[in-house]
Formats: C-alpha cells, sequence, structure tokens
C-alpha cells in the first residue's frame, strides 16, 4: 500500500497500462453480495489485463428473457453491432472481457466474437444467438478470441462466483465495486431485483450507459422488460455525466431470470418498475461517485423549465461545462459560470426571471448577484463533498436533475496516462 | 521575475484576484505596434483590477460605420444588450473595460453603462447612439460607473496610446498580446487593416467572439462592412474552442476607419476581404494559442463530410472531448478516443470508411487500426507543440478545420483559482 501510495505521489503510472487511481472518497462502507440462483457467474484472468480478473462469463439454467439498450454512438464497438445483429431478446449465456474495447476494428472485430461465441455455444449446446457480449478497454486494439476460447474450456470445471466477482472482472479504471440488491414481496413470494455495473471515465451516456446487468427474479415477457428499462433509464443512467464523452461500448442488459412464474398485475408490474428504478438509481449514482478522479459530486436541479428537453439541456450544460467543474474542485461558489452554462445552450429563457441556489442559499436572483447572502456560510458551504445546484427559470413545469462531478487534476493524470 | 515564479511553483495565487499564469508556448518572438490614424487611443487604471490598465476608450476623428457580431449567448451581458438595443452601425467612441464582465447585472448594469456612456457623449458633444461600450471579467459583480465617469474627465489631457497598449488593457488571463497588422495597396493608396484582441478561457465563440476590434483604413458602407464580417467569420473566430464554453460578453466589431475613400469595385472588395481574413485569422490563431494553461496546440481538420454541419460538429466534438484533450496532454496518440469523439455527435457516418491521421502517419483506416504505421515517429510526433489531427469520413465534399488545445493541470489551476 505504502508503495502504491508513493508511485501514485510522484504522478506514476503503474508497471502495467492502468494507473493506480487513489480510491474515490464516495466509495461505500460496505458492499451487499450474493450467489445468484437460476444463473452461475464465472470469472476469469484471459490475460486482456495484467494480473486481475479481465473475463466474465454467465450461464443461465434456462434461457431467458432479455431487454438491451446500446450506446447511441456512431461508432458502435464491434460486441454492440454484433448483439443487435443476433440476438432476439432471448439469451442463455453472457460474455463480458474488460482491457479491450473491441472497438473500431473492423470486420476482423466481429469475426473474433464470432469465434468465442461459437465455441460456447457449442459447449452449452445452444444458439449463437442466445449469447450475448460485450467488451470495455483500449479502443482499436484487436481482441483476441483465443484468450476467450481457453476460459471456455475450463467452464465446467470453474467454482462459481459472487455478483461482487462479477462487478470486479469487467473493471477499467474503477476504484470501487458498483452493485445494487433489493427485495419485494409479490403475493408472498420473494423476489430479487439487483445488479452490477462499471462506469469510472468517458461516460456521458446517451440512452444506454458503461456496462450495466440487472436481474429480475421473475418472469416477465420480453415486451414488459423493454418497457421497464425505457421507463426507468431516462432518470438513472441517462442523467449523469463525468465528462461529456459518450462511449462506443455502452450497454445496460436487463435479464427476467424465471425464478418465479407469477401473474402479474399492473400492481405488480409497477412495484417491480420502482423497485427497478431504485436498482438503477443506486448504480448510475455508483458510476458517478466513481467517475474519474473524482472529489466532489455535483448534483444540477433546473426547474420550472418550458419543456424537458429545455430543462435537460441546461443542466447537462451546467455539469459538463469545465469551468463550473474546476470552480466546484476550487471550492468557489462561481454562480457566474453557472449563468455562462445556461447562455451557451441559446435556450430562449428569460435571464431577469432566473433563481440560482447553491444548496439552499440563494447566490442571484431576479437576473442579478442577491447581495444579501451569507458569504461565509456559502464558502463553508463549498467544502461539501456534494454541491448541489437548483436552477429556478420560472418559466414552466418541467425539472431536471442531473449529475456530474469536478475537474481536477487527478482526472488529468489518469487520463494523460491511460489508453482508453 | 524570480519572486514571480516561486509563487508559480508552489501553485499559489497572486496577492489580487488574478493567478500568475505562465507565458504560453505560443508566444510571438516579436509584436508589432502602431499608433493608429484616424482615431486615438486611450488607456487608464480605472481601478476594476489591482494594479494594470484595466480601461481602454477609444475617439474616432468622425463618425464612422460600425458593424458588430455578439454572443450567441441566451444569458448575454449588459453591454451586448446596451450595444444592441442603442448601435445603429455608427460609432465616434468605444469604452471596454477588464476586471468586470457587467454580465448578469439586471436594469442596474444597464442604468450603469447609461451613465458612463452619457458622461463620454456630453464630452464628445455626440449622441449616445454613437457610443459602443464591452466588458469583460467577472460575472455577476455590478460595475461601479464612476470609475469609468472619473477617467473620462481626464481624457482630454491624457497622452495617446498604440495598438499594444490596447491590447493589453482589456486582458483578463490573457499572456500574450494579440495585435495583427497588414497593408494593401488599392488604386496606389497604402490600405491598412488591423486589429487586437484578447481572449484565454470561457472561449467557444458562437458568431462573434471573446472581445476583438477590427479597422479598415478605408470608407466602407455599413452593408460591406457587415458582409465583410459575415463571409469571414465562421473559418476564423467561429473555428476556434478552448474549453467548449461560450461566453455571455463574446464580441467583434468592425470599423471602417475613413482615411481613405475610394470608390471599391469587385476586386478592390475580395483584395479587403481576403487581407481581413488574414487578420481575423491571426487574431483568432493567437487567442486559441493563449488558451488557458495551452501547452499544445491541436488542429483538427474533418474532410469529405456529408454537409458543412456535419463536419463542423465532428471537428468540435473532437477538439472539445476532454479525453481526447487530456491525451494530447499526455503526448499519447490515442486515436480511440477520436473513434469516441465521432461517435458522440451521432452523425451518420460510415465507421468502415473513416481515416484518422496524426500528422501524416495513418493511425486508422477502413475501419480499423493501420497495423503498419511507424510506432516510434508517431511517438516523436506527439511530441510536437501543435498536433493536427484529420479525419477523412469518405463521404462527401466539406470540410471544417477548427483549432482547440490540451486540457492540462494549468487550464485546473488557472479555473480553480480565477474568478471569471
Amino acid at each position: 500500500m505504502k508503495f502504491k501510495n508513493a508511485r501514485k505521489d510522484l504522478g506514476l503510472k503503474s508497471k502495467g497500462r492502468f494507473y493506480l487511481k487513489s480510491k474515490s472518497p464516495f466509495a461505500p462502507k460496505q458492499y451487499k453480495d450474493l450467489y445468484p440462483k437460476g444463473f452461475k457467474i464465472f470469472t476469469f484472468h484471459a490475460g486482456f489485463k495484467k494480473k486481475k480478473d479481465d473475463l466474465l462469463i454467465i450461464v443461465f439454467d434456462k434461457t431467458i428473457n432479455v431487454s438491451c439498450k446500446y450506446s447511441l454512438t456512431s461508432m458502435p464497438s464491434a460486441p454492440i453491432i454484433w448483439d443487435k445483429k443476433n440476438n432476439k431478446g432471448k439469451c442463455k449465456a453472457l460474455i463480458v472481457n474488460s482491457g479491450n474495447a473491441n472497438a473500431h476494428t473492423g470486420s476482423l472485430g466481429l469475426k473474433n466474437i464470432d469465434k468465442y461465441v461459437k465455441r460456447l455455444a457449442e459447449h452449452l449446446s445452444c444458439s449463437k444467438k442466445e449469447i450475448l457480449v460485450s467488451s470495455t478497454g483500449v479502443i482499436g486494439e484487436q481482441l483476441n478470441p483465443n484468450l476467450i476460447c481457453k476460459q471456455i474450456s475450463k467452464l465446467f470445471f470453474s467454482k462459481n462466483n459472487t455478483l461482487i466477482d462479477a462487478a470486479r472482472s469487467i473493471w477499467t479504471t474503477d476504484t470501487f465495486v458498483k452493485t445494487s440488491i433489493h427485495n419485494i414481496k409479490i403475493l408472498n413470494k420473494n423476489i430479487k431485483i439487483y445488479g452490477f455495473a462499471k462506469g469510472s471515465g468517458m461516460i456521458s451516456p446517451n440512452m444506454g450507459t458503461m456496462l450495466a446487468y440487472i436481474f429480475i427474479d421473475c418472469e416477465i415477457s420480453r415486451r414488459e422488460l423493454k418497457k421497464l428499462l425505457a421507463n426507468n433509464i431516462q432518470e438513472t443512467f441517462n442523467s449523469i455525466s463525468v465528462d461529456s464523452d459518450t462511449s462506443t461500448s455502452d450497454t445496460i442488459m436487463l435479464f427476467s431470470n424465471p425464478l418465479n412464474k407469477i401473474k402479474l398485475n399492473n400492481q405488480h408490474q409497477k412495484k417491480i418498475s420502482k423497485t427497478l428504478n431504485l436498482v438503477m438509481k443506486e448504480l448510475s449514482y455508483k458510476i458517478i461517485s466513481d467517475g474519474e478522479g473524482v472529489k466532489k459530486l455535483i448534483k444540477v436541479n433546473v426547474k420550472k423549465a418550458k419543456s424537458e428537453s429545455q430543462a435537460k439541456n441546461i443542466a447537462f450544460s451546467i455539469a459538463n461545462s469545465p469551468l463550473v467543474k474546476t470552480a466546484i474542485a476550487g471550492e468557489d461558489a462561481n454562480w457566474g459560470r453557472v449563468v455562462m452554462a445556461i447562455g451557451k445552450t441559446r435556450e430562449k429563457i428569460f435571464q431577469d426571471k432566473i433563481t440560482i441556489k447553491f444548496g439552499n442559499l440563494i447566490l442571484a436572483k431576479k437576473g442579478e448577484r442577491n447581495s444579501n447572502v451569507n458569504l461565509s456560510k456559502v464558502n463553508s458551504y463549498m467544502k461539501k463533498n456534494l454541491i448541489e445546484i437548483e436552477v429556478n427559470l420560472h418559466l414552466g413545469i418541467f425539472s431536471k436533475v442531473v449529475y456530474g462531478n469536478d475537474l481536477n487534476n487527478e482526472y488529468i493524470k489518469i487520463n494523460a496516462d491511460y489508453r482508453s
């Protein structure tokens, strides 16, 4: 540990490719874990990374329903192209590797996927179309499929792993485990809704996000799964941004793990949706809390906008502004930069109506500074870990909350060194 | 000098508000200067800054034609609101202050401008509508008009200053003077086209830009001035971005200084436009070369796009991506992040057609890595000051060149400390 810190203080890279990032101050104190029922988790060190596990294979007992969302990027990675082309909403197994994104790798990138998917399909006696794949890591390097095939051969002799093991095996520059587990009761049956995710940098999801895998221990139709995902994604994974950079590989998968077969009525579905929302919120909050170099979180709440898109544009413009992010890093309540970030959207607003608050301190109202604000209170507020910026446009009825984080030397250090 | 550097090395702020930014490596070796004919430059220390000149007053011998462009922000500063409301294309004098942007200052902000404009109009016996104003500096603080009025009283006892003095008096975090002077001959008459500008941070102009003032020593109609500005702004001031943050105060003014009265034919007008383009290019290049904390410049050239807007979106997406900018800072030819930045625009492109070059080294073509590239050449290319990224989409006939710069610790230091 001492050695690691010494290297970090000197601004040195680790021996391998991965920068030794210090742990986020938002790391949870406790992590919940479980051995899932209905499927098995296997993790391996395949050799994409120097030492740590970098391959996850999940095998379901039965072929189950799944719904996926992917990055809206126009340069999708090979796994996204492959999944979209092949998968029809049924899943027997999932293969995820870290250390190589298999992105911008052309037709060879797709052939390589085909090779390891074929191997697993043979092993499991299932169709290739029932296997989903994801990759995260370096863009532009061809992925060696044999590294994955080799581990597939060992699959049946391997021990099962837990949800936390799964979460760890897909890390890139993450510093803490991102899992979420919740229980509900429907018709006296216990139903678990849980998942794991990875994040860290290149994070400004545009519908799907980063990598996230969520399981509902209940039989749910594909149509219903799709609806559940669509209904809950906007205010969870689509409301966070580390650096405004949308990845080539963002993926979220929602699995129906048919441990319980219940005829779900409307109320049951609502209950499931509510808990799914909680799981998705926890995972996305954990992702933003572990943004590269994060020291402070920024919560931006835009209120009383004319439209949903206006609220969202302004909220992300503030959360993504380098000048706002550096001001927060410097613990400076520089609300003038919030003014700038509202303005750069070119949204039609009335400048003279706007209220800007940091926490519950009003810094500007009616288009100018609030000279009555207690400056020493403002200064001590800025020392907090979570800075809440509220902008009230006093125009309409729409609002949007998004999360971002500060921009500091640590982000620079990580990204000047790390090859993504 | 030693004392300044010592403080900088310790990461300390200067005693005043302004961080002692080290000089940009792109600072010119020589600066051209002149005493203009047809108008007088006066600079003062009015008291917005601790020590340095912070007020510029330009008085024209006659009332002349002017054309202005302003930030497209929806939160314009008071000077922009004032100018747009009052000025009708005729100008007798210009007042610019630094140290206070007079932005988001409500109706009092406008009243304060009225106060000092009225004072100058009385002094010059001209209409208030013939006076233009600009301000740059901190957002959200009321500007004390008496500081300007006091200097106006001294106007006629003050000595004239030069173009370089004018450029210096409007600095915020700039580290070198930004002037450009060119001469042309039309019908045997010497015509100067020249200007000065300030830049540094909060720079991603959206039509006008930062502050820039350009003079053509020739009588030109307002209509023609407007055309000249519109024709030359896209590939100059609208093609640079320090941090994607558009200011509340961006302004460019083009003055016809009627020293020469010539009946301009089409060819003369083209000659003037070409030289004006050069002046605007030099000023915008100097602004980006002095971007906050800049150590490297990034030139992004997107070729063969389907449309002008596609080329522009992709070029700015690359130049503004924090991950691309930090990779350049780290001297890492991380073209995978260029792939990401193309993708995040969601522009319709064909991934398998794209060529990506750094300098004249082809790093990716036909949708994948070029494994024949000489890596040691790539590594030594990345050590250069100016990194040229070329993306050929192989789709259409449109192209766009934009300039950005690296994102490094110096930018963070400046902006975590400086109150803009």
